[in-house]
């Protein structure tokens, strides 16, 4: 299951509306009969792919697969039917498939007598496809909001001065979120202002091969001439200023895992309408006094109605005076149906 | 060395102008001929404690103690020369005495003939006096700032309300902390406005036996029935603005160390006239959007001249939804002589 979780998570594979699958074929002594694994919509499904490279090999083997066959006819046919067809014996998946539309395989493979095993790996494939699985529940893209603040909770100076507030280890971290997104969104306010290029780039400060969507929501026209204009990446302007439908437009445009860098304001419109999942900040050990605040004002007049959050995870980057603290944290709101749910 | 640090660190010793010392006396075989502690200005130093409970046994015993032996007769008796009168062979001690007026000890001793051996666990002893170690060198008591603060860097909501913000466990490391120090110190507006307690509870929430000094700074009077002019421990107003002032104030009372508890103001006069030596800040998992600031304007206005600061602990406190990190850190700037330089 390890070798078909890392072809799911093959770099370079499109993140989009569909799962990351990987599927690998083993035969009763335990051999790797075939791999495969899903490129992204419209290509073979992950277990399709394995059985074309396995042929008749596949006959009596076991299929591990990362994600429970599929039950139903799309742009390709349904992989469980293919996989009884081929005659495997065997089915071992880590997540169950929680689209209602393709689930069921687990029935037509047990009704075709192939003994099946299920939550093999259970958390590491949910954690994969957590964007996929949140977009087929809630029927929009999932909401990573990140910032850099400084002690006091200042996002630029008085004069506006912002880089950098957060270290080059913070820095080099962010770009590896981003790259986990399939879209990062800024209002027109830092577009125009900051001129962001919102391009993944590695620590040698060279863009990746595959670039997340550079998305900007706002009703102010983006001039000529911003780096979010250039060749680097795809670029869409959502001329909205309302979270809810850009993110209903991002969502029809197949994009699943929203990367939300905007200013204060934006950040202030996500958390009021609760369409922020995940946040995650670097907190830098800087005290300014003064000057921009990381979250615009939320209506919240008295301590009650703060906005509670649960720490998942406290990493401390960098040592010295370049220390930063990485904070990630969930909303605490009733949530319907998250990952966790199906564990 | 470590029972003597131990010793040394008794609970219930007064903080005070004094250093902690502790003193055992160990014979050729290595067992225990006795004992000693210091009890705070105007009782016997560590070794004369323990040499007065041994008697004739401290003849050729080896004296472990924490601090060098001083060399200078105040309210007491120099102690390299009652070791020398008392027949000691051997001297092991932790810390060098930072104070000129008290060192010179070592000399004495070697002089004398009597073995001497420093540097063991100096780390450990100098944190143990590193207030005292400080007050030598600066004349002024050491200053620990502690907020507590969202993650958008608020202490208190837009309606003032601010209990708490901080989880359980972070109040009771506060507590752990202000027990460390001998002073609390906030100014008349949060005396006046908040009408706290300001005195050290333990995890029942019972005052323990030895409550440091309350000080109030600034020029409003502190008004009868605040909690404050109560008896649970002693109260000092100091009628200045000036936090140098207070501080001499301080300093001359015997006071050490200050744990700074005030609000944004306070803590931006003591920030801007560079009188932070240490910042313990509590975040809690909460997003506020407006409210009071952790800090008050420091009269910077460009990133490059924030207050750099150098974390040297980051600890997570508590769990799932009570997380809070606390974050220890000093002020990047040069000061003359702290505790690390006689490493």
């Amino acid at each position: 299951m390890r070798r078909a979780l890392a072809l799911a998570a093959t770099p370079g594979v499109p993140l989009g509306p569909n799962p990351r699958v990987g599927c690998v074929l083993l035969s009763a002594s335990g051999d790797v009969v075939a791999e495969g694994f899903h490129r992204g919509a419209g290509t073979p499904h992950a277990e399709a792919d394995a059985l074309a490279r396995a042929g008749g090999a596949a006959r009596g083997a076991t299929a591990v697969v990362t994600l429970e066959p599929c039950n139903h006819t799309g742009r390709t046919g349904p992989c469980a039917q293919a996989l009884v067809e081929a005659g495997v014996a065997r089915v071992v998946f880590a997540q169950r498939d929680p689209n209602p539309v393709a689930a069921g395989g687990t029935t037509t493979l047990r009704a075709a007598g192939i003994d099946v095993l299920d939550g093999v790996l259970h958390d590491e494939a949910a954690h994969l496809n957590r964007a996929w699985t949140f977009g087929v529940r809630h029927g929009r893209p999932l909401v990573t909001w990140k910032f850099a603040t400084s002690l006091d909770g200042r996002s630029a100076a008085a004069d506006g001065t912002s880089r950098w507030i957060s270290s080059l280890a913070s820095r080099h971290d962010t770009h590896r979120l981003r790259a986990e997104c399939d879209t990062m969104l800024v209002g027109t306010g830092t577009a125009l202002l900051d001129d962001p290029a919102l391009t993944v780039r590695d620590e040698h400060d060279r863009p990746v091969a595959h670039q997340p969507l550079r998305a900007v929501m706002g009703l102010r026209p983006l001039r000529e001439g911003l780096k979010l204009r250039d060749a680097s990446a795809e670029t869409v302007h959502l001329e909205t200023r309302d979270p809810s439908e850009a993110l209903a437009m991002l969502y029809a445009r197949g994009r699943r895992h929203v990367f939300l860098e905007g200013g204060p304001t934006l950040a202030a419109a996500f958390l009021a309408a609760d369409l922020v999942d995940e946040v995650v900040t670097y907190v830098a050990p800087l005290l300014l006094g003064s000057g921009r605040s990381a979250v615009g004002d939320l209506g919240i007049t008295t301590l009650a109605d703060a906005v509670h959050l649960t720490p998942t995870d406290v990493t401390v980057l960098g040592e010295g005076a370049d220390t930063n603290v990485r904070l990630t944290l969930t909303p605490q709101r009733p949530l319907a149906g998250t990952d966790q749910e199906d564990t």
